[in-house]
């Protein structure tokens, strides 16, 4: 088994050509040939290959992305999405050449409507970019995926992050969509109503769509009020088992946590070197708490009170906005705090998501596999949600070591699905997942690509990903 | 321009006949033609008229349902799936006659998940019947859409109602949906994980879907712990308009209502006469308030000084379980209340849902058309969510009625897809509306369309709802 399931793909060479020929006509320098500006659209953040695309253009407008598309259908070549190319799974890999199509030019915040609380914009807006625009108007966006990814990237990915166990997801957090077809007409998937029975739900079907069913080129998201009280601080446990049971049981109780980040000793290790903290070498959760200051007093009541059954400690408080920006600092820095932890050594992402029920489980037998196979692996997660991220940090040269990760993988994978769960919670498909959707849902995946051959008979829009035709 | 959109359509009279006489042999008893049966399996709740099925099959399992399934496909005759009959659109109608699978005897809870609150059950089982069967377990499921109707249908219909502006609607509650596909395939749309990123969603795209893609055999949903308090209680107003504004002001600050619904004076009116209250005939909202005991203190509080600034009255409140059930049943009877306080009309229901700063400006000139053209038109609504069903009680054989009605639903549908709305937030297109859906959705109605047939190509599955191939 390889770690990556890349598909094997015919170039239609004469069809790039051609439409590289006519774009360029059309685009001037807003189109791009170099191999430097290629390789950096094709860049991926895990172990995947790189698999260049063969033009890069620059889009401003809806209508420049529908001009790209038509040019590209009429000469059936591939078209590949780019946002900021954080995806960890080969997403904005181009398997067999064609144009991609950069959209972080496009990012202006269209329209606030604060009286809905919601926003329209384009999407090569970032999450970061967005939260600074809406913070004097007392709002912010929760979706937080640890990178600053492009909103327009987050949704076709269906990211979530540390929030989501209160905000929910991109699936929840997405009002409508504008999206240019691979027939190049465009549709906008819903009005701004909060909810709708108006024939299936094109939204939902484009977020976490990975761009192989369309371009989205403008988005209106769910806004939410800025809390009056925003507590963070961290609890440490003498166990992951704790720390998981910990978690379980304050979901159970329906305990309205904004944030609870689950950290292993190794980890905590990685973020106290990297980032300068002076955390206790333990299992860590890193909590925050949104609400009134009623509502929030009692919250925390009620977790200590669960925390001390399990041998956690008091919750340690961050007083400042400051210290708080830089506990979550230090959180979304896990990356390269692994890296840093390991030098020389590539991380593999996993994004293993479970019934909560059988969460303290899976993370247990996978710990003993990657101790009986002697990898380096910290832990982070999304506990709330079941959702958690081992990474082996591997020497890519050293074939046995590289064997004994694809072990740990492919058993992890295997033994999430296995307990009801799924393999990806949300990092996506992409190239890297493949072979597991398949596992995961069978004769759903005919189903998807009934929907993929419906929409886009000839499979140009970022082939190669999610499902093959 | 007619009420209802009836698709003209051709029967496949040899095929239905075949299917008839396979299915007979096979399913005994399990299958009837009587007139009185098939003509209570096209029952609708509306003006549409009734079109039969040539036969009903009661079906109790999914292999049931997927051997009913192969032989309709072979021969190619309508599937129309029905779970209680409370589709207000036409969802049951048969109008190109065919086989009708009842699934109301599938109606086992298969497995309470108390640690993942989650329930996995067939689709027959109503929502009623489920919260009895939870309610020692101190959990619910909260989507209530007044009538009692199956959860398969709900699904299928992506309802919601009254709690739908704290909890979602079957969108948000739905984890994962057992189909059975045009082709007799049997898909499960996900595991039990809180998130995935694995491929397209289909369980949003079955969610909503009104049986057009597949029928529902099991499902799994999400579960809430019974809060520590309920507060239920009534709050009157000077207008419609001040109700209107209160409801937008709480949204704004986002408190976190369970229930806030809107009756305008003529609804009170039939509601007291219906279920013999003595409620003061003005504007009123009809509350409840779901958390701990100092949570909702405080919610209740920030509620009457919102009120008290619209001129409200502070909450009154209801007292008992008893009192409280008897609010919300009397709720619930809306729809009998009105047709007994005319006697001898026919209700017609719309459901206009916009983004709730248009609600107030989008009901006044509602009601405008209403005082206009001269009907009696009592006005409901989940206000929350900007979702109100003002219901013209006609009397159908007065044509001058039955036009001035027409024209103001016209104007109604109109309104709100220009407020950035939907013509429908609940009750789903059916044959009623699917004029509508292609003014409110445009080329996303081409989308709808392609996937359709990317996963029905004969049509055979609920055909002449939603969209048409």
């Amino acid at each position: 088994m390889a770690l990556a399931d890349l598909q094997d793909s015919t170039r239609n060479d004469d069809g790039i050509a051609t439409a590289i020929s006519i774009l360029k006509q059309r685009f001037g320098e807003q189109l791009q040939t170099s191999q430097a500006l290629r390789e950096q659209h094709a860049h991926t953040t895990t172990y995947i290959p790189a698999q260049l695309p063969d033009a890069v253009v620059f889009a401003r407008s809806t209508e420049e992305v529908q001009s790209v598309v038509r040019v590209c259908a009429e000469h059936k070549v591939p078209i590949i999405p780019f946002g900021t190319g954080t995806s960890l799974e080969g997403g904005v890999n181009a398997p067999a050449g064609g144009i991609c199509i950069d959209l972080q030019q496009m990012d202006k915040v269209l329209a606030i409507n604060t009286e809905d609380l919601d926003v329209t914009l384009q999407p090569g807006v970032t999450r970061e970019a967005l939260n600074v625009e809406l913070r004097d108007k007392g709002m912010f966006f929760p979706i937080d995926p640890g990178a600053n990814a492009s909103l327009g990237g987050m949704a076709a990915t269906r990211a979530s992050g540390t929030n989501a166990v209160r905000y929910g997801t991109m699936r929840d957090n997405v009002i409508n969509l504008t999206v240019v077809m691979p027939d190049g007409s465009v549709v906008k998937t819903a009005n701004r109503a909060r909810k709708s029975s108006a024939g299936y739900d094109l939204t939902r079907l484009m977020v976490g769509s990975e761009g192989t069913l369309g371009i989205i080129t403008e988005m209106t998201l769910k806004l939410y009020g800025i809390p009056e009280n925003i507590s963070a601080g961290v609890c440490q446990f003498p166990s992951v088992d704790a720390a998981c049971n910990t978690t379980i049981a304050a979901m159970q109780i329906g305990l309205p946590m904004a944030r609870i980040e689950l950290l292993d000793t190794l980890m905590v290790q990685a973020v106290n070197n990297y980032s300068k903290l002076g955390f206790a070498e333990a299992p860590m959760l890193m909590l925050e708490f949104h609400g009134t200051d009623a509502g929030v007093a009692e919250q925390t009541a009620m977790f200590n009170e669960i925390a001390s059954e399990f041998g956690g400690s008091e919750i340690t408080w961050v007083s400042s906005v400051e210290e708080r920006n830089r506990l979550w600092k230090a959180r979304h820095d896990a990356y390269p705090s692994m890296l840093a932890f390991r030098p020389g050594a590539q991380g593999i992402a996993t994004d293993a998501c479970v019934p909560i029920s059988r969460l303290a489980e899976c993370m247990a037998e996978t710990v003993e596999d990657v101790e009986r196979l002697g990898l380096v692996a910290p832990i982070v997660g999304h506990v709330g949600d079941g959702n958690f991220h081992v990474s082996p940090l591997v020497m890519m040269d050293d074939a046995d070591e590289v064997a004994r990760a694809e072990e740990m993988i492919e058993r992890l994978n295997l033994r999430t699905i296995a307990m009801d769960g799924t393999c990806t919670g949300e990092h996506g498909i992409g190239q890297g997942k493949r072979r597991f959707l398949k596992l995961e849902h069978g004769t759903g995946v005919d189903v998807m690509a009934a929907i993929k051959r419906g929409i886009d008979p000839d499979n140009i829009m970022n082939p190669g990903k999610v499902v093959s035709l």
